[in-house]
């Protein structure tokens, strides 16, 4: 809910340089500007956290050699815009009051230097609703604009790794809790709601996900919460996380048993998992694709004949949003770089049975790898 | 965040005369087909409550007179949808994995008929992310599915009707315990944890908005919480809203005061704006236009003198979401039918000083209007 009341006030000198490095991608790839309606992409760039409304908020940001850009805000919402530093950026600042059309408002502004723009980057995240009628309104064509700011948000600067750091240490500190949460006889609902009030106390504006899949339910990946029983002899996949105050994210999973294990096959299959994520973590480094660390994970998996039952990709950026580029997964040849950051998260999925995963976040570094994540990977039996 | 462990289980009759109302209308629309993402839509059509990711999960309805709807989902995403009927409403299940090409699959399932789409609507939910990926790949001009949609969702049935009023009767014990809450010493945060915290005791399954807009703060509509401590004479705007277990939303504003108001205008301005809402209520009936309701809670207002003071339109709809169609605002012809429900909230804003509001939600009846709220309009003084 939108109950924060932090503004997360940026230096401007690093929004300046995180505008001009956009603009000058944008003209690299041959686009007039780029529109970003609220969401990360928005929160990089001006430090600003609006919400997305059914009236039209969006910065336009013409392309390096272009006019200055401009931030159209429907007036009644340019209140919670007051921290941008528009001034210090060289932000004209556009509302609009409703009855006017923030589209045909936003075209007008991007043919301001007398020519129609021809091709425009629109946020990943802006809604059809705007996306069709400023299509309409500007007759450019539309491209994403995050194959734009992907080239920058998934190099993360020294104080973006440390915001990262820092809510790695607060999610590790609710896994070392665990056992104060987890035990047989309460639902999983009941423990996931005990684990996400300590995923606030221990330093995050709020619980983002919270998934306790018990038994047959860890078999299933996006299992949330549920109202079943946790018994003694289950084991249960803990998967958390979310946004500290900088507004990057958590996210860590860890297997627990709750007593020794009911199923015969879980030591067996919980060290052939526990090897492939440690391989995969092992084979990070500059240079290395992205899909090689997917194989890395994948290979002992298949090697020990689970490869059917590990039914995703390895794993995913995260910054200001959990899911963000770049992808670990078969097919995305990118060669990694200092400064990303992305989950590992092999799982083994049994359907109907049980299902375990591993997952820490990590960041290339120049000679290899860290972990923003120090707890222990083995599978912990907590008393039952 | 995603702890829900209810599952709105909707009757499949319902359910399968929704799909077929939005198939015939899409037909009407010279659309070939609808594609809703998740959200409201989703909700209605399928009383699914699936989450978007950058995974795509998609409803492929086709218009009336085409193929049988397909529901895409990425595989590990399934179990979410399990409580959807669809064998009963005549829906294939169609899942990929991470490395195929969700957008290009849509495309083919949309050629089955021999014939490639030329006109698809998309959900106004629907991110670029994926908008602009399934416009290549279908080649076919894209509307909003939304306009579809709203000839439904506005108008609805008797049991939509008894769930806003259900919303409404939990905010309104929300706004009747006000003095608990908010009182001279606190801030408007500090309020605003107790208030969302009211919002779920009384009946709601999250607070989505807390405002608490005091003194100054209260003349901007948007604002939400901040640390100022409220004080003695303060007049305080509350917005207050949330979805119940089916997912119908409450939304309702009242204006208090803390102590007798510093501010020496507040009585007689209060009472130009209690008799606006009052009229703009009044004049709701069947076949009335929405821009004339907008016109008769302005007209009071701009009579005494603050027009300038009212800087948004009069309401807008709400269901499933916060807002939705209908919106009370000029240029809205829209005819009024029984079934529509919406806010009733005009507002004066003495920016850098003071603001007050209120807001009911109504529904259009065969011979008026009900409101589905009912606590009193009248200035509420608190002690301070």
């Amino acid at each position: 809910m939108a109950m924060a009341t932090d503004s997360l006030k940026q230096d401007p000198a690093v929004l300046s340089a995180r505008l001009r490095r956009a603009a000058e991608t944008a003209a690299h790839a041959d686009l007039d500007a780029l529109l970003i309606t609220p969401g990360s992409d928005l929160r990089y760039l001006l430090g600003a956290r609006g919400e997305s409304f059914e009236r039209l908020s969006t910065l336009v940001l013409p392309a390096a050699g272009g006019a200055a850009p401009v931030l159209v805000l429907p007036k009644l919402e340019a209140p919670g815009y007051a921290d941008v530093p528009a001034d210090e950026l060289g932000i004209e600042v556009v509302t609009w009051v409703d009855g006017e059309d923030p589209h045909a408002l936003v075209a007008d502004l991007l043919r301001r230097g007398g020519r129609a723009p021809s091709r425009l980057g629109v946020a990943d995240v802006m809604p059809a609703l705007h996306c069709l009628p400023l299509r309409s309104a500007t007759g450019a064509e539309q491209v994403l604009a995050g194959s734009v700011l992907r080239e920058l948000r998934m190099r993360k600067d020294a104080a973006e790794i440390d915001a990262l750091r820092a809510a790695g240490a607060a999610i590790d500190r609710v896994h070392a809790r665990m056992g104060e949460f987890l035990t047989a006889g309460r639902t999983e609902a009941q423990v996931g709601a005990d684990i996400a009030a300590a995923i606030v106390e221990e330093g995050h504006t709020e619980a983002e996900f919270v998934i306790v899949g018990s038994a047959a339910n860890g078999a299933s990946p996006h299992h949330a919460l549920s109202d079943r029983v946790i018994e003694a002899g289950d084991v249960v996949v803990v998967d958390i996380g979310g946004p500290i105050a900088s507004g990057y994210n958590s996210d860590c999973t860890r297997t627990y048993a709750v007593g020794e294990p009911a199923q015969p096959d879980v030591l067996e299959t919980y060290a052939v998992l526990q090897a492939a994520q440690d391989a995969a973590v092992r084979a990070v480094r500059p240079g290395a694709t992205a899909e090689s660390i997917d194989a890395a994970a994948r290979e002992p998996i298949a090697a020990a004949g689970f490869g059917e039952q590990f039914i995703h990709r390895t794993g995913h950026g995260i910054g200001l949003d959990v899911h963000e580029e770049p992808y670990i997964v078969g097919g995305n040849a990118l060669e990694l770089e200092p400064g990303m950051a992305f989950s590992i998260e092999p799982g083994i999925y049994h359907a109907g049975r049980w299902g375990a995963r591993i997952e820490d976040i990590v960041v290339v570094t120049e000679d290899g790898v860290l972990s923003v994540n120090s707890q222990p990977h083995d599978l912990v039996v907590l008393p039952a």
